[in-house]
């Protein structure tokens, strides 16, 4: 039961952090957030984007509790919260097997390649000695 | 230019990927085609959902390069794509640090409790004496 429950709390937290990272503007929010904490004006620099626009994706981010913001009146610094990603991170990990093993059939391929190719060489070789 | 080419191309397969990956049932779905192929049919079976439903949920998973589908017309059994799963696994892998990081912090945090713990039993221990 508590199990249950704990997987459908992480589902739904899923469904926020996955919705919250499907929009560039704020991927790259997070990316400029993780060399450190900005304010809502320093982030909407780079972006040529109002000021609302980019509180409307920090109320997205900060709704997925892919950030935090500051209490101060004045200067609201945002800061990345990286659990949420531990869980995208945790999720992604159990398909895993199934690009590194294309990946290694790639690989075994190429290597059979290689092989057939250094025979024909080889052959060449031989007739023309 | 083909590296901001090919960042953009990423950002865009992201967004659908990231996308596709917001809702718990096809994050359900990929988890079954994770077992091997599956018709619509045998998919649908489990969600309690119409046939139609499941297709739509199979189009947006489709349209992110998340699965493909048969050509047989009868039969077009689903095949879970791995690749796209691999940049989510790339991207979030350059946070990894922070809770990591956060992780080994709360240890270090536990570790001095557990010293202080210590000593005050150490204390206690010598005043009985």
């Amino acid at each position: 039961m508590y199990l249950t429950k704990r997987l459908n709390m992480t589902s739904a937290s899923l469904n926020f952090t996955f919705a919250a990272l499907a929009d560039p503007t704020r991927r790259a929010i997070l990316t400029r957030l993780s060399q450190g904490e900005l304010s809502v004006t320093e982030l909407a620099e780079p972006f040529e984007m109002s000021l609302p626009a980019v509180s409307k994706h920090l109320k997205v981010l900060e709704h997925a509790g892919l950030i935090t913001r500051g209490r101060s009146a004045q200067w609201r610094p945002c800061q990345l919260q990286a659990a949420p990603l531990k869980e995208v991170a945790d999720w992604v990990e159990e398909y895993r097997h199934f690009w590194t093993e294309s990946f290694d059939r790639l690989d075994d391929y190429l290597k059979e390649l290689q092989a057939k190719e250094g025979k024909k060489k080889e052959k060449k070789h031989v007739r023309k000695k």
